[in-house]
C-alpha cells in the first residue's frame, strides 16, 4: 500500500476535526483562541492520530470511530510541547520554524493555553457525539489519562530537565535514564494512541494486549529515529551520545520488527498500520 | 443537621481517598511527588469534593460513588491555584500560609506538579474500580472538561489577567466582566462538582438540571463570599471594590436563597446539600 497517500487523505480529515473541535469554544479571549491554535495549525506530521485511525482499522473497525481519540493525542502532544518550550524548562524561542507559543504570546497565555487543550483532549472523548461506547470510551479516556501523567509524560519530562541539568546521584545508567524517559515522554502516548484506538473499535483483550506492546515498540523506535534525524544538531539528551548512531539504527530497527512481530496475527486490516510503523521509524524528514 | 460534624466526618475519607489516589505512582521523581502533594495536603476547605458527596446523597445515592468526582474536583481546583500563582500570572510566593509550589520547589517543577494533577483529575474517573456506570462517568468526566477548560477556570483566568492589568477595551462594564470571571472560575467547577456528583449517583434529567443551576448559583455566592472574607486585604479584583461591601453581601444572600429554591422539591436527603450551601456562602473563616 501506498502510506503517503494514505497519510494525505487522512491527515486533511484529522485537521478537520481538530478545527471543528476548538470551535466549539466561542467567544474565547482573543490571545487565548490564538495561542490555542498556534502550534497545532499548521502542525506536525500528525502520526499520533493517524496511528488512532489505522488501529482502530487493524481489528476491522471503522477509522471515525477512533477520531475522538485521534483529537485527543495530538491535543495533548501539542500541549506538551508548549509547556516544554517554555522558559522554565527547555527555554525554547523557536518549533517547526515559527516562534513558540510564549514568544509569539507570552508565558502566561503559554501555560493556559497548554492547560487549555489538555483538559480539551478529555472534554473530546467525553462529547455525547462520540460513536464508541463508554465503556471503550472510558477506557480510552484512562490510558490517556496514564500516559500524560505523572508516571507518563509529565514525570518524564521532569527527569529530562534532571538529566539535561547533570542530574542527582543515581544508579541507574545514563542510557538506562534515558530509555525510561523515552518510553514515559514518547512511547506511553503512542502506545495509548493505537491501544485507545482500537479499543474504540471494539478491539479484544489479546488485541488491546499485542497492539499495546506494538506501540509501545513503535513510540520508542520512532524517537530513536527522530535523534538520528536530529544527529546533525547538537542534542543534549540524544540517546546517540550514549550509544553511537550505528548502534542506535540497529536499535531503532529491531525494535520495529519485534513491533511488527507482535501483530503478525492481524490480517490485511492491519497494513497501514504497519506501514506507519515504518514510516515512523524509517523516514528520512 | 450539624454541618461541622458533617465536614468532620467526611473530610477524613476525602483526604484518605485522595491519598490513596496519588499513591498510585509508584516510583515517581522525589521532586514531582513533594510539587504534588505540597498544596494538596494540608489541603483547604475541601468544600468541592463535599459538595460532590452531598449532591450524590441528595438524589438517594450513597455519598461513596461520588467519591471519584470528590477526589478530581479537589485536584483540578489545587492544579488551578498551583498555576494561578506562577511568576507569569499573579506571582504569589505564599498560600495558605506556606510557600507556593512554585517557591518551594521551582517553576518547572510547579507547571508540571499542576499538569500531573489536572491529568490524574480525569485518571481517577476513568479508574476501572469506579462504582458509578461507564455512561454516568464520561457524563461526569465532559461537564469536568467544560468547566476545567477553556470555556471555563482557563478562559476565566485569561481574562483575570487582563482585567488586573487594565484589560484592553470592551464593551462590557467592570461588574459584568468581573461575573463573568466569578463565573468561569469558581462557579463551572462548583457546578461539575454538584451535577457530576449526582449523576454519578444515578441522577435523572431534571434532577441534574435543577442542581446545575443550584450549583452555579452556590458558586458565585461563595465567591462573593470570599472576596467578603478577604476585603481587608487590598484584592484587585474584588467585585467589592465596584459594588460595595453590603450590596456584596446583599447579593450572595439572594443568590443562596435562590439557589435554595431550586432545589426546594428535593427531600430530606437533600439537606447535607442546603447546609453547606449555606455554610460555603455564610461563613465567617
Amino acid at each position: 500500500m501506498d502510506v503517503d497517500a494514505y497519510m494525505a487523505e487522512r491527515i486533511p480529515r484529522i485537521d478537520a476535526e481538530i478545527e471543528a473541535r476548538l470551535a466549539v469554544h466561542v467567544g474565547l479571549p482573543e490571545s487565548l483562541r490564538g495561542a490555542m491554535r498556534h502550534l497545532v495549525f499548521p502542525g506536525g506530521k500528525r502520526l499520533r492520530p493517524l496511528f488512532s485511525l489505522a488501529a482502530a482499522e487493524s481489528v476491522g473497525g471503522r477509522a471515525e470511530t477512533a477520531m475522538p481519540l485521534a483529537v485527543a493525542v495530538e491535543l495533548v502532544h501539542t500541549y506538551s510541547l508548549i509547556h516544554d518550550d517554555l522558559p522554565c524548562m527547555d527555554d525554547d524561542d523557536m518549533r517547526r520554524g515559527r516562534p513558540t507559543v510564549h514568544v509569539a504570546y507570552d508565558e502566561a497565555t503559554a501555560v493556559l493555553a497548554g492547560d487549555a487543550l489538555l483538559t480539551e483532549a478529555f472534554a473530546v472523548l467525553a462529547d455525547p457525539a462520540a460513536v464508541a461506547g463508554a465503556d471503550a470510551r472510558i477506557f480510552a479516556i484512562g490510558r490517556l489519562a496514564e500516559a500524560a501523567g505523572a508516571s507518563g509524560l509529565v514525570g518524564g519530562q521532569i527527569d529530562d530537565l534532571h538529566f539535561e541539568s547533570g542530574g542527582g546521584p543515581s544508579a541507574k545508567t545514563d542510557f538506562e535514564r534515558l530509555a525510561s524517559i523515552h518510553a514515559r515522554k514518547t512511547a506511553a502516548l503512542f502506545e495509548a494512541a493505537i491501544v485507545g484506538g482500537a479499543a474504540l473499535a471494539g478491539a479484544n483483550e489479546a488485541e488491546r494486549e499485542s497492539l499495546g506492546a506494538f506501540g509501545r515498540d513503535v513510540g520508542i523506535a520512532f524517537q530513536i529515529a527522530d535523534d538520528l534525524l536530529d544527529a546533525d544538531r547538537e542534542e543534549a539528551a540524544s540517546i546517540l551520545r550514549i550509544q553511537g548512531i550505528e548502534d542506535a539504527r540497529l536499535g531503532a530497527e529491531g525494535l520495529l520488527e519485534t513491533a511488527l512481530e507482535r501483530i503478525d496475527g492481524f490480517c490485511e486490516r492491519a497494513e497501514p498500520l504497519r506501514e506507519l510503523a515504518r514510516f515512523a521509524v524509517r523516514r528520512r524528514r
